[in-house]
């Protein structure tokens, strides 16, 4: 079972439910012609279908071998990069003046979400090229930038990110790399990192490793800490590739899923140290780093989106098709495929709601990271910057759990089937649990939510962000459409429970912050159900207005989501108000 | 990471949440001595920690090879079993008739979960094999019992049932294998079967299978199935076995886990048809299967909780050890082990009171299964039967949800180490995944509480079930203890949103059946949600008045869960009541 992008939700969901549309209308994306994201969409989606989605499964079974320091991936997957790079897909938001097509980052998250669905673990590699990217453009010297940029904007060498190390996970500052100064600008780094994603294989024939590290005199923690670029191989004046860098992979990770994409550990010194370049200012490695993080936590949610749609569609082709049991009232001989049994349909309709709303919290972020660094007026630039800020972890964390939740469902809907390899249901599954993991933990998305969003501006950002819900619950109320059902209320619910429930946590943020970040995971929750119903809703009332055919379909979509998810607020408010202490006072209890 | 059973917790559970010490106090347990259950489970608890323990990561890398038939298990498995089987584990609740122990089902089910959280692969064997001992113990002939029960009784033997064909899963009825009268008594089985776990292996030297079959005249769907007992070597008059019978492992199913146990496709007819025994009377099939379906549905119950159990004893140790920042207000160097972090104290709280209130749950289902059948008076007999019908599909999919949902979170604990198969919690997290689909989906565990449990007599096991709960909420109250916080609060909100959501579905059944089966899902979880929370407040008021060791470790456990899950009752009374026309009203959302 292949994948088709679906375009039309993709393009409600970008130019309404995320407001693409109403920042171009504008003015905020200068001379970006909004009509050419459908055509740039279409042809994301034909590669992927006709590319990247019959390799994943070739990927997953195939995995990728290590052999003397070099990394084999599954057949095809070299190909289908080169193919991929070639026809633009890696340049589509790069900076112009280095081979980049500048569109929007938005248009780009949409292409993210399609190259996850088709093909996550293909997807992942270039994720982390455009982080790199990020970090070079805004950080790296000008001589850096024109020896590496333009060969990476274009997808002709790859990017790695190489923060994690067996005691810095989470705790970054914990790293132990080391970066002494050569003496003629150039440093030589001696390490051991691991988990890093795609850190050598063999789809391209350089490597740009972006390399967090500590030098001699350094302080302790993430003030210590500074970035280096380190090419697998180096380069020479003309471009052309020069000597074989000290920095090698000396294994791979046997993972529950993401087989294709080879986890390295990396070694750097074995001959004497990795040639390294200063990227920024020494000691300020982990400014550089949240420059590009939160354009990374986006690509990570994005995943979660591709995983889920992909999961949906394949489980919504086999209850069309599956025969079991019979609906009630159905006379005669004969099974009904199971999509007329409520329970599958509640599945279903769960796992398209999820997903939608999901993917709108997305393409909201995109575009606020869009308009922060687009538009004219520094007032917008800076609203549009804490609108990023704010939503980006919920993006993320929000996000990659409905990939899993939805995968989950997936297998369900499959019943014995899928559990059984061969269907696929299976790999969805496994692959979409390192989501909710990697780029920041979801538990860490929740407390940056929390302590860092929330917190920094005596919660200005969530206010400004509930007034503009609000205003979309009072459009939906006065719509008077039936097919609304409850939401109104359901979306007015949780709107005052959020709004409460942040006012509990500021408070608590300066008096008790044990209590704050204890009900950190559920706020997230109660924040994007909330937020994800009235953004369905409001693509509802979009489609509605704007023409769009059976608008009804996504009246109904939004209506499932306030009265499955977003009811749910309510007791998610009590959780997080009123569990604290069931939480931290839980040592007892784990010490037994 | 080994296993330790926590005998302490699944003592109180049994005797004072599940109400066995009552039942035996009461005689519904005739002269069984309660004072032996904690010697048994202690022993049991050892032999899992010894022998099955080490062998579950063995069975998972290993997997089964099946070759020209022949299924060979991971290595140490055949002598793991005949030693689990020799010491008489697989006797423990059988018939003393037949060289069983007599001991109460419900301290089997806590050997189950022993067995499960040790080794699930390796439990599931002798489960099927109860389940078949079941069925040949109600309803077969006094000549079959002579000469297969024993060595079933005893684990000489193991038991498989097959039921499902590639067009009769969740639809048992629409299976097409075929029973002809052979003229001598006996039948002549040919077809195919799928899904059947252990059909073949290499741990005793013979397998009883229990097929289910159709005769040549019989009515079509499920009131023409009948049942046989096929042997996979036929047995002679002295008990030694005979030629080889025509039912033959064709192919092994490559699965996402549970790889140890071989999960086959059954052949039978390739030599003229299988020699088969009928059990019962022709066409009464079904008759037979449901009276083991509660037994069997409950041990699929006991391995979700077994496998959340290992995943939370495995999360626990790790977050324990594993060093990652600090925590609030500590000063100076080094890091904290990251069980300091609130959200890594919910997780585990999440992980260890789910796991506790499926625990009771199950045992609970067990106590009510054993007083049905052991009680002098008849009504105590008709009403447990009641309360261990009602109990069981809830037992079944929440023990298996929490299962799932305890091994994501024991994976999230371990960040990245998560998601490498090294760690272990992968493998938690895969093997879960097949409990809430084998045995009847817990969809159709969801219906089967609507429909056939709530609505069998006017709702009068639930109304019987509440009145109970009522009394424990009013205790908690009246109990005045500060440590159990709101509970007493969430727990009365939860009772009336599951008494009113009870009187919504018995109207609906009725006017609008799809309706109520719209509904059936979030009703078992509100159903499971508030069940839980009274039964763990009661193990708590029990801990307390019984002089356990650190009873406030029992009202924090309670206290917790209330807040976090039986919290969520009153939405998903909304989601029940009001949010039926989003379900069967979306056909159109799912054709676009």
């Amino acid at each position: 079972m292949t994948y088709r992008a679906p375009i039309n939700d993709i393009l409600l969901s970008l130019n309404h439910g995320a407001g693409l549309a109403a920042a171009v209308q504008a003015g905020h994306y200068g001379d970006f012609d909004g009509d050419i994201t459908a055509a740039v969409l279409e042809e994301a989606g034909k590669f992927a279908s006709d590319v990247l989605a019959p390799l994943n499964k070739v990927g997953d079974e195939h995995g990728i071998k290590l052999d003397n320091g070099k990394v084999t991936t599954a057949p095809g997957w070299p190909d289908a990069y080169q193919r991929w790079a070639a026809a633009g897909w890696n340049a589509v938001s790069g900076p112009e003046a280095f081979g980049g097509q500048g569109l929007p980052l938005a248009v780009n998250a949409a292409c993210t979400e399609i190259w996850s669905a088709s093909n996550v673990a293909f997807g992942l590699c270039p994720l982390l090229t455009l982080s790199a990217i990020e970090a070079l453009d805004a950080h790296g010297s000008e001589e850096l930038k024109t020896i590496y940029l333009e060969k990476m904007v274009t997808g002709e060498w790859t990017g790695t990110m190489q923060l994690t190390e067996p005691n810095a996970g989470s705790d970054v500052g914990a790293l132990r790399t080391r970066a002494e100064r050569a003496g003629d600008g150039t440093y030589r780094i001696k390490g051991t990192k691991i988990f890093i994603t795609y850190g050598e294989h063999d789809m391209t024939d350089n490597i740009v490793h972006f390399v967090l590290a500590r030098l001699p005199d350094a302080p302790g923690g993430t003030k210590g800490i500074s970035l280096f670029l380190v090419p697998k191989f180096l380069v020479n004046a003309d471009g052309s590739l020069g000597a074989r860098n000290d920095i090698h992979a000396s294994g791979v990770e046997h993972k529950l899923g993401m087989h294709a994409s080879p986890t390295c550990t990396m070694t750097m010194g074995d001959q004497g140290g990795a040639i390294g370049y200063l990227i920024g200012e020494e000691n300020q490695g982990m400014r550089c780093m949240f420059t590009m993080m939160n354009q990374a936590r986006l690509g990570v949610g994005l995943e979660g989106v591709g995983i889920a749609d992909r999961a949906y569609q394949q489980a919504l082709a086999y209850a069309q098709e599956r025969r079991q049991g019979k609906a009630i009232g159905h006379k005669g001989d004969g099974m009904d495929p199971i999509i007329v049994h409520p329970d599958v349909k509640r599945m279903l309709m769960q796992m398209r709601s999820m997903t939608a709303a999901a993917r709108t919290i997305c393409y909201a972020t995109a575009v606020a990271l869009d308009v922060a660094a687009r538009a004219k007026d520094a007032k917008v630039r800076a609203d549009a910057a804490a609108r990023g800020a704010l939503l980006t972890p919920i993006a993320k964390a929000f996000s990659t759990d409905v990939g899993n939740e939805v995968a989950y469902l997936g297998v369900q809907v499959h019943g014995g089937m899928g559990f059984i390899e061969e269907t696929g249901a299976a790999q969805h599954y496994r692959d979409a649990r390192i989501t909710s993991i990697y780029e920041g933990t979801n538990g860490i998305q929740s407390i940056d939510l929390v302590t860092r969003k929330l917190g920094a501006n005596g919660g200005a950002s969530v206010w400004a962000l509930l007034d503009e819900l609000a205003a979309t619950i009072k459009q939906v109320e006065t719509s008077n459409d039936p097919a609304f059902g409850t939401t109104g209320a359901k979306l007015r619910d949780a709107h005052a429970a959020l709004e409460r429930t942040s006012k509990w946590l500021l408070e608590r943020l300066a008096s008790a912050p044990n209590d704050a970040l204890a009900g950190a995971t559920p706020y997230l929750r109660l924040f994007a159900a909330t937020l994800g119903g009235c953004m369905l809703a409001g693509e509802a009332l979009a489609a509605k207005a704007n023409g769009e055919a059976e608008p009804q379909r996504y009246v109904a979509l939004a209506r499932f989501f306030a009265e499955n998810i977003s009811v749910q607020a309510p007791s998610l408010e009590k959780t997080v108000t009123e569990s604290a202490d069931a939480v931290t006072g839980a040592d007892a209890v784990l010490a037994g």
